[in-house]
């Protein structure tokens, strides 16, 4: 796959040169990658706690300084208003358009929200050895809102949204430990079965991304997605808010298989252990 | 032991009649407790920030709307002005009194945060077979200030503390394995062996707490411990802050078993596994 084994560092170079302007799935394979939502200040405690009472849709990654473009905890070099492929910007709840970079909308007073997505424990079901549909298909996963209510915060609410995945019946409970090992990856699913309990009435009509089929001996699994907190900030409807364009993440220098999202606060107790 | 059997609703109506008003280790049993901070809002967002990036001594539970004395996503009854044993309140840094309520001193811009304490680990622990000292003997656990910074933001800054407990050396991967379950309470622990690896001068003077004994067979280990966000607030010398005394700590109607700490919010996917 294209730039699997780039490093980020490079990666971020040549995004920042506009030379990746799409999406970012596969690319340095075994980084951390993000959705991003950039706000005022002024709005910024209530998403965070917003993201902190829905932690499966909105796994808080980082967020940085008021008015910092840097944020040198996901990485050194990083430049918050470059350093995405593409982003929507958003105003009063509308999307506005769409940029590849933010240079000229960059505010004083934004603060950058780091959260967690889907790539991490996809990659780990992959190495697992389960076929995942829109995967080996060249699609983008198919995506539903659900009847499920997410715990609202000041202007922040909305349903949640989720991804589906056709996973073997006999292998049900071993994905499910494996997701659940990456919390910052949505963790374990939200929901296995049937679709119409959480409010989903076609599987064959996502409302995001391509429908995917459900193979006899599978089982529909639905785990928490990054767009939900996409459709709290549209309903919050703040003047000015941006976010990546989906599917064309923030690529960090963290390791998915990290305990803490923090560059530099490891502590490694292998050298102790058998 | 007293009350571990009691339920946490029927604990926090002992706590604020003040029939309780010391420490919580061992009530409810099977409950997550937790430590406490509150402060006014306009620094609120620093301090969340401060926690999220150090997630092992500050992992967040929980952060209150503004100027809300409830907390109904840790407790549909609590009252967070009247439902800890003990209050430390604090001025420009200094502690100035210990209260058995702030209903006197409430704001209508305090905001609550509530952050995971090592209770929960310690009983799964216990659980399994392991000795903790100063549980077997009264006492309280021994706390070291070390030479690990935390990763600061705006005002808050310092030391990582950390705890200490004696394991076998046979069953350090085990230890290790069984608290990695609960980041909520503080995860992994941050060291393993030497102390002065991190600081610590003299393991028979803790900074906190009681001296707890390293039998033959046994290695010290070190976890990130609660007090680092005190310290962090003393530092920060804002005007007015309270905290919980330590360890009489707020007790919720969250199982410490729970995925995520949010009332209400649980997925549980059981029915579907084997």
């Amino acid at each position: 796959m294209h730039y699997n084994n780039t490093p980020p560092t490079e990666l971020r170079r040549l995004i920042r040169a506009k030379v990746i302007a799409g999406q970012t799935a596969g690319m340095s394979a075994g980084y951390l990658q993000a959705n991003v939502v950039i706000l005022p200040a002024s709005n910024a405690l209530d998403f965070f706690r917003y993201c902190q009472r829905n932690p499966k849709p909105c796994p808080i990654v980082g967020v940085s300084d008021t008015g910092s473009s840097s944020f040198p905890l996901l990485a050194e070099d990083m430049d918050i208003r470059t350093d995405i492929p593409k982003y929507n910007v958003f105003r009063n709840g509308e999307l506005e358009q769409q940029l590849l970079s933010i240079e000229e909308l960059w505010q004083h007073d934004f603060v950058t929200f780091a959260l967690g997505c889907s790539h991490t424990f996809e990659d780990a079901l992959v190495e697992a050895g389960f076929d995942i549909w829109h995967l080996k298909n060249g699609a983008t996963v198919p995506m539903f809102k659900t009847s499920i209510q997410t715990v609202p915060c000041g202007p922040f609410h909305g349903p949640m949204v989720v991804t589906m995945r056709a996973i073997p019946e006999n292998r049900l409970a071993e994905a499910v430990e494996i997701c659940k090992q990456f919390p910052l990856a949505h963790g374990a699913p939200v929901h296995i079965g049937e679709a119409s309990q959480i409010g989903i009435a076609d599987l064959a009509s996502p409302d995001w991304g391509d429908a995917a089929p459900v193979p006899d001996g599978c089982i529909p699994v639905f785990w928490a997605c990054g767009v939900t907190p996409q459709m709290a900030l549209l309903n919050a409807k703040i003047p000015l808010s941006v976010t990546h364009t989906p599917g064309c993440m923030l690529v960090t220098d963290i390791s998915d298989r990290s305990e803490i999202p923090v560059l530099g606060q490891s502590f490694p107790l292998d050298h102790y252990l058998p």
